[in-house]
């Protein structure tokens, strides 16, 4: 992996192959090969190591914190030498079907399911909306990050991470009681009674 | 462009070639070349033509109506032949710069400023907040459809889009007045003098 990750930084995708990585590690191609299946499984591998030092899965007491501090990492991660091994990944995860799942279920999906429990935390002690489902939260907090580097490739910045949350987390609040004086000043004294006694 | 169509729609990427496509057209490659420098530029085309026809750029008098119109149609379209067309060149794009070029200067930055535009005119008529930046909004409501379809590779259905839409809408439209309430009656008071002032 140590081998692969520099012929990467060097030369990219097209530049890891087997035979150069073989080399530089100063095995055989079928020592190479009696770990990993193709090239494009041992880059996986490479990413998730590269993945879960540089973004860590997020923890912590407060779950938007612990979001917040996630969509940072991962904003960061995405300017970085993961961000380039993803890009070539899902670039070739279109023709290799292998590499779209090697992808879905060792990198997107365990780490989404991750973001969800901490979604479903915030929605228990009331910090984001019960009637959202969890994985369309997380859906909602990412995707212009992905949208943005991954499928424009644009460059993301902590700036930007910042202010989509700030955009983003206006509709994932639970929606204010007060909001629904419009409909009657009686539903209103309700919905603060309610509000007084969730806390 | 027809025979183009015809032969992705058959093979995919890796059988439209430029000498494919010459001999369906019954022209010379010269002549492909003549109009168009490379296979991926013409696909580029091929696709700007197919997502015009499959999604016309939004228009009409309710902004947000435009606008949920639009995403419905990106959505369908994005699972149709003009989803695999954009796929292949995404993946393309990666290695080849001209591809990200064409991509982003003939589809998305064009694209993105129309509807731009009509979040402007619903932040001029207050279904919108005004303190977001149009661009990033679009952001927010396209990001969660292209994490999905183009970067996990996931389908994508119209009750996936109108979901996103009724939730990331609760995020950009603007705070109720009431909400202020909290900091004291008169700034409530306030508020509202402003908001009937802007009406």
């Amino acid at each position: 992996l140590d081998a692969a990750l520099r012929i990467f930084e060097a030369g990219g995708y097209d530049a890891a192959t087997i035979e150069a990585i073989a080399a530089r590690a100063g095995v055989a191609k079928t020592t190479i090969y009696r770990w990993w299946p193709s090239r494009a499984a041992l880059l996986v591998e490479l990413l998730l190591e590269l993945a879960a030092r540089a973004a860590p899965e997020p923890a912590g007491p407060v779950p938007l914190k612990a979001i917040r501090t996630e969509l940072r990492r991962v904003t960061k991660a995405a300017e970085t030498l993961s961000g380039r091994v993803l890009l070539s990944l899902l670039s070739r995860s279109q023709a290799d079907p292998l590499v779209r799942d090697a992808l879905l279920h060792g990198l997107f999906n365990p780490r989404r399911k991750v973001t969800a429990q901490i979604i479903r935390r915030a929605q228990q002690e009331g910090t984001i909306r019960k009637d959202i489902p969890p994985l369309m939260a997380v859906d909602i907090v990412y995707g212009p990050l992905f949208y943005r580097r991954f499928v424009r490739q644009e460059a993301v910045s902590g700036g930007f991470a910042d202010q989509i949350l700030r955009h983003v987390m206006l509709g994932l609040a639970p929606r204010p009681p007060a909001r629904r004086r419009t409909a009657g000043a009686k539903r209103v004294r309700r919905a603060k009674k309610r509000g007084k006694a969730g806390r």
